[in-house]
Parts: structure tokens; sequence; C-alpha cells
């Protein structure tokens, strides 16, 4: 049987369920993701869990699949293990489907592959099932990638609901980096600067901030629809007001530039590796000092505060209160506005 | 705020992560997968496990997404349940990805996810998160949705690698109708006949044969590459010989008629809710029972064995034996042939 790397470009029979799939998928699939678990071939892994887990699902379909940080397959592993993650739960399994056009060529797949398999390493999460289906060309734009991920919760009740007043925000980096660099690289932009995606695992500083402690009230990372969607999500979810401060906002100078070129807001730009959490007052510092350990998260910052009461389901204040359920932004010159949830196209295929 | 369904398409700030997703998420989605952990708007579903599960995953991608006797919806539910049952699990929890094409008309979009719902309902499966991602026109075909599952194991040891010399092989039904059924489909032929895919959820199958106490040893269902694909897969996993009898394979004379109209072979087309399953020779009419109690399994039948002996890694006997790790086929007319693994284009984008 020859192998697989003989052929240069995928053909529909990669797809068909037949000998040149199982070689396609053993050639390059098993090989990177090589684990006991994946080689037994059945139509599902199985795993032992012992209690709560948490499950999540996320397609990726950016373009260009290459870009200034990173590729869609270190996206596609990183933003299930994020999205695990932020829920408080140990990264161990993730599952990986891909759609691949006809004509995709097969070293761009090994390339793809290998990345992926890099960033797994990095929290030490398996890939243990897995699909594999070819479209005719022009049937879809190179490569879709789909990861699933499961994995036990160390830390529990951390969400959306969990915010209360006198809790602060603290963002993990920088913001709007994944979106800036989307958007540099399609525009053919060759910017001065060396400004690439925030595209990281954050799994290693999750896993420390819980180690050390910290009483973790939301934690979320910033993706489509940026800061403004995570916190507008908070603030009607826990039913609280946020106030941020924007010149605490870190926001770097090419992120800047590139907002005012294009008109966008940095606070709606997509990031794919950075996290905004909520914690009691009491525990902003310790949870500082953790994240500012890792090179990426120097610039972490306290950004601001939740302000408001819960209000309980039986009381009339809410509508009293026009603030609860909102976002209120602090500018540098001392007026304030909503952040509101961003609205129309953004960035399309950012992820 | 406008309800999506004042919108007639699929726009690209439908999946910007904005105001517009989160409308199309709900007024969709939510809506028809409505229980209680989806609504909680996590990152991820928390779920509790204790003891093994099976986790797995598919892209789906068929064209054209409405067919006889199914729709993308109902075959990406079907798809990932049966591949859940198939390992003995409880079809329990899915996630659903969505890549959607600009321009794609809601109202199928509604369509596909009531037939979703409707599905599984059939295994009592609840979808618990979700992504929705879309992609500028001409850069994906429509629609392709993802969904991957998890659930307890009940019976626990089904395996490939657990065939044994004596085992009957049954399959459930006539084998061939989803490849058939695509192909007519796409070829545009309005046969007199009503031909349609068996695409179904086999949990409710699996599950009596699970309460009978019928001893599995391996069950699959055979999808791309047909049944030839299935068998081949399990004579080499347990290294054993498959022995079929070609006039005990129930093949409807629609599927044949077709076969023979295209040059295929029914034996590699594509099956949707059609599964194979080992068992002891002492088990076969206990499960044949069980399977001929479905209005759609009455064809079930036994057609063929397992002839040779498992060979231990040490001994030598496995080159000497060559029939093992291979399906031969007994004709009618008294000839034998091996049934191989198919090979070739097949039909693209079967599922």
């Amino acid at each position: 049987m020859n192998s697989v790397t003989n052929d240069k470009v995928i053909q529909l029979s990669h797809g068909g369920g037949g000998k040149e799939m199982n070689r396609l998928i053993k050639d390059i699939f098993f090989n990177a993701f090589d684990n006991a678990i994946l080689q037994n071939e059945e139509d599902a892994a199985v795993l032992h869990f012992d209690g709560n887990i948490a499950f999540t699902t996320d397609s990726f379909t950016v373009a260009p699949i290459f870009f200034a940080g990173g590729d869609i397959g270190k996206l596609a592993v990183a933003g299930t293990v994020n999205d695990l993650a932020m829920m408080g739960a140990e990264p161990q399994y993730l599952s990986c489907s891909v759609i691949i056009e006809e004509g995709f060529e097969i070293e761009k797949l090994k390339t793809i592959v290998a990345s992926m398999a890099r960033e797994l390493k990095k929290s030490n999460t398996r890939i243990v099932c897995g699909d594999t289906k070819v479209v005719p060309k022009g049937c879809a734009d190179g490569l879709f990638i789909n990861t699933s991920g499961v994995g036990r919760i160390l830390k529990p009740k951390i969400s959306v609901k969990n915010l209360e007043a006198g809790d602060c925000i603290i963002v993990s980096r920088d913001i709007g980096r994944h979106g800036a660099a989307i958007l540099m690289a399609r525009e053919g932009l060759a910017l001065e600067s060396e400004l690439s995606s925030d595209c990281a695992n954050l799994w290693p500083i999750v896993e420390q901030l819980i180690a050390a402690n910290v009483d973790i009230h939301a934690m979320r990372d910033a993706t489509r629809g940026g800061l403004s969607a995570v916190l507008n999500e908070w603030a009607k979810a826990s039913n609280v007001c946020i106030e941020v401060k924007e010149e605490a906002v870190p926001v770097s100078d090419e992120v800047k530039g590139l907002c005012e070129l294009y008109g966008f807001e940095p606070f709606d730009l997509a990031n794919e590796g950075t996290f905004i959490v909520a914690v009691p007052d009491d525990n902003a510092e310790k949870a500082l000092s953790v994240m500012q350990q890792f090179c990426h998260c120097q610039s972490a910052s306290i950004i601001g505060q939740v302000t408001a009461d819960k209000v309980t389901a039986d009381s009339n204040n809410a509508k009293e209160n026009s603030q609860q359920g909102k976002v209120i932004l602090h500018t540098p010159w001392g007026s304030a506005r909503y952040l509101d949830v961003p609205q129309g196209e953004l960035l399309p295929r950012i992820c």
C-alpha cells in the first residue's frame, strides 16, 4: 500500500471510506496525534470519568488559514482547550473533525496537523477521535476544522451568573491582537511592527490560578465579539453593572493604529488567547501576580469593577435601576458611555 | 430587538459574535433544542458521569442536503447517536456546530433544525452545546454540520478486536439504501419505486439488544465504505476470517437495479441506519428476534460466520493461514472471492 505522502493534493477518494481514506488517516492524523485511545479504531473513544465534566465544541473557518502568530490548526486546539479551561476544567480529550476541499495541498495539511500536535502538548491534551470529509473543489474554502472537547472540572461554579458587586474585572493581556492580525493578513498589510495574533493555550495559566486557590467567580476568553461581548454577557447574566476604565485596558499601539485606520473598536476585536476573569476584590492582587508570571500576560490589568448589587427575581427594583445588565466605559476625559454588544459584520471568518 | 425570523437569508453578521448572532442562536437553535443545560450559556456544558463513557465526532457535508428519507439534520443526529450506540453507549449528550454559507435560506435552516430536534427525541438525546460560523458566499456549499457526542457505556467490551471463531454475523436490514438514495437525488432520477435512505436512529434497537442481554462481540453501522469496509476492518482488527453468503445479504430490488446501472456493488454503498453485529452462535436467534421486532429491520439476517481462530501474537501461524484478516464472499454459483475494502471515489459527499 502506497503511503499518502506520494500524493500531493487531497482527492475525493481520500474521503470515500475506503483504502485511500484509511491511508490518509493513518499517515497523517494517527501519526501526529499518536496515543493508545485513538489507535483503538473504534467508532468512539472510551474514557473514564468520576464527577462533573465540561463538554464544548467549536468549528474553525479562519481565513487565511496561516496568519502571524498561528494557523487554523493551532487555533482549533487552543480554542477548544480554552473553552474548557474557562469552565475550570482540565482539557483532557479532544475530537478532531476536518472538512477538506478537493485539491488541498497535503504538505499544508501536514503543517497544520503538526501545529495541532504542538499545541496539544502544551496542555497535555489528547485527540481521541476524529472524522475526515472531503468535498469537491469549490464546495469549501480549503480546510475547516471542528474540535470538541471534554475534561474534568477542577474548579466548580465558575459561571457568567456568578458576578457580585465589588468583584474586580481583570484582563489577562492587551486586547484585539487576533482580530488585528487577521485583518492585517487579509489586507496584505506589512506593518513595520511585528503584530501577531494572541492565539495561545490558556490552560497553563488557568491551572496556576486554580492551584493558587484564586476565588474565580467568572472567566471567559474574549473571542468573537471581543471584550464588549463578554462583559455584556456577564452583566446581563448576573444582572449587575460592570464599570470599566478605558485607560486601564491594555491595547498595543499597533492594534490602536489599525483600529483608527479601519474604524474598529479594540473592545470589539476578537482575541484567541486573552481572557477576562472576575474575582472578589481581595483576590485580585493574587490573581494578577499569578497571571503576570506568564510572559504573554505581563500586561495583565484590573480594568474595572462590578458596581451594582444583584437583584432577586421577585424584586421590582430591576427596572428602576437601569444600570443593571449594562457595561459602562469611563473615558480618559471624565465622560462615560455604555459599552454595547458589537453589531454588524465586523470581521467575517475571524476564527 | 428584532426576531431573526424577519431575515430571509443568513448574513455574515449572523456569525460575527454580536447581536445578530445572539438572535440567531436564541431564535433558531435554543428554541428547537430547548433544555436547561444548553440555556446556561456557558462556554461549555457541565455534565456528570461516573464510569466509562464513549466520545465521538462526525462532520456532515451531504449533498443534496434534502434527500428521500432524510436531510442533513436528521443525518447529523442519527449519525452521531449511532456511533455511540455501536459502542454500547446510551447517546445522552450531543454538541451541534454549524458552518453556514452566507445567503442560506433561514426557512431551510429552520426545517433542518426541526428535523434534528425530532431525531433527538427518538433516543432521548439532548444537544447541550453548540457553535455557529458563517462563511462568505462561495466559501462553503450551503450548510455543514458537526455533531459530537458523549454517553455512558451500558454494555462494555464491544470492540472490532473481539470477534471469535464461530461468531455469527448479522445485518440489521437490507443494505445500500443511503448510497442509492443520494445517487438517485443527485442524478435527478425519478424511479417508480419509493427508494429512500435508511437514515435512522439505531439506539432504540441497540437498547433492546442490551436489555435482552445479547452477548455482543462487535457492532458497527455500515456507513461510508458500506458492509465491505466494516467486515474488512473487523477481520483485520480481530485477525480472523469472515465468510459471507452473498445470497443471505438482503438487498432491495431498487438498490440492485441502481447498482447494475452505475456499476456499484451494494456491499460498498453507504448506509445510515443499518448495522452489523457479531454474536456467538447461540445468541444469534435471540438477537435476530429482537431486531426483527422493529419495522425497518424485518429483513435482519444472519449473513455469515467467523471461521478462523485468533492467532496469538507470538505464533508463526498467521502468515501460513492466508485467510486471516480476510473476508470471503461465497456467490450463489458456488464460487468464492475476497470481498475487499472499497477503493476509488465511490460517491463523494455521501454523508
